[in-house]
């Protein structure tokens, strides 16, 4: 794979510049996707490669970040993700302006394994329903989910997944209209391939993962859920009135 | 650099089952640094090449992690940190039965930046005290933190930082009795090569970026910090009765 080793200012810092302009004067704008790297390379008269060092640079830098195989975006401000005692994923983002929707994965039953059992305090073996996943914001994937419910409680929960958008509707169609957050836990993780592979992000990229425990109104556990949140696209806030999100300045910088 | 690409089963594999059945079998505990890669090399009549291959193996899979210029490490549970309303690093870490300790890097005077000066709700250029460090458990390094308060209010605080091992200690020696957090926001990034110097991990590891705002009693914004907590050795939380900090299986495995 040829590299790019000049001495004096090579051609693809050049181009980085006018994109970075053409991005901060509006010509694109977050969540544009930018044109191909075949038509950037005939616009600036140069090959593939130099674009693509180029928009490599840029994604470093936070300015772009590649959806994989579908091209390259301009950044967005991350998405605010309230952690609060309501868990209403969709609500959250529509609050935040963006249009929420959801890809199933795999809906299944089956026995919960050690740590499925001890969260939502069954028996080893007894059966689960594990519902995994995708949410999406105007299209562009936030976040893996998989969370997994006491099956014998909630016979008809499989199907109401099928049938609609939300975990809130679907527990609500099934008679449970209310549910809360009992605890969760926040950690960072690297990317794996196959995270990155449904996310659209790069394998090593920054992923938030979080665990967390939904009970019903009595307190009984419901909801036993873990979701990576891609770290590029989303930050997770607790209490009121915070400022915008920008990009924070680092102890280095 | 030599590299090990020996198709039948190679001899670093055969190292690193030996050692992960010495700390399967308790003979390294948690946080027990593990013998020099010239140590090992001798134990097992091998190079320290191949020692060192069976070592990155180790770490990848969260089995040991290295500390810059430290040596090699069982690895720990994460520590739980609580993002409670009260903000008690030093307090929460007792709790978790780590030792506490905490190092200066900087204690400033300087006017605020722009994303200080409206979490401070100051004017720009307001003087501020900029507070940076690194927070310990057990000599272990597990955050940098840079936190920033309003200079005018608080004038006696740099010389109780100096005195006092923590912010709490530091604001009650200057007359602030109590602080909460008003709000949090958390993200997931890599570690930048001066945070993974500071934090002992290697450049690119995960980084948990949380930036909260603290109030007294009348709700004055009291403190604006930015915390960089080393993703493998922490994990943050909300709500009580968590279970058991284990490393959680992720969707691949």
């Amino acid at each position: 794979m040829p590299t790019n080793t000049a001495t004096r200012t090579p051609v693809w810092k050049s181009i980085l510049g006018t994109l970075t302009d053409d991005i901060a004067a509006g010509r694109y704008t977050p969540g544009d996707k930018l044109p191909t790297e075949a038509e950037l390379a005939r616009r600036f008269g140069v090959n593939r490669h130099t674009v693509r060092r180029a928009l490599a640079d840029m994604a470093e830098a936070g300015t772009v970040f590649p959806r994989r195989g579908a091209g390259v975006y301009v950044a967005q401000k991350p998405t605010d993700y309230p952690l609060g005692e309501r868990v209403r994923f969709q609500t959250n983002l529509r609050a935040a302006g963006r249009l929420p929707s959801r890809r199933a994965h795999l809906i299944e039953t089956r026995a919960a394994d050690a740590s499925e059992a001890e969260a939502l305090a069954l028996a080893p073996g007894d059966l689960v329903h594990s519902y995994d996943g995708l949410s999406l914001a105007d299209d562009q994937p936030l976040a893996l989910f998989r969370s997994v419910f006491p099956a014998t409680r909630l016979p008809g929960l499989p199907d109401a997944l099928r049938r609609h958008q939300s975990i809130t509707d679907s527990l609500r169609a099934i008679g449970i209209p209310d549910y809360t957050r009992a605890w969760t836990r926040v950690a960072a993780r690297l990317a794996s391939p196959t995270q990155a592979g449904h996310l659209q992000i790069r394998e090593g990229a920054p992923v938030l993962r979080t665990v967390s425990l939904n009970v019903d109104p009595e307190g009984q556990p419901l909801e036993y859920g873990r979701t990576w949140f891609s770290g590029d696209q989303v930050t997770l806030t607790l209490g009121d009135a915070l400022p915008e999100n920008e990009p924070e300045k680092d102890m280095d910088n």
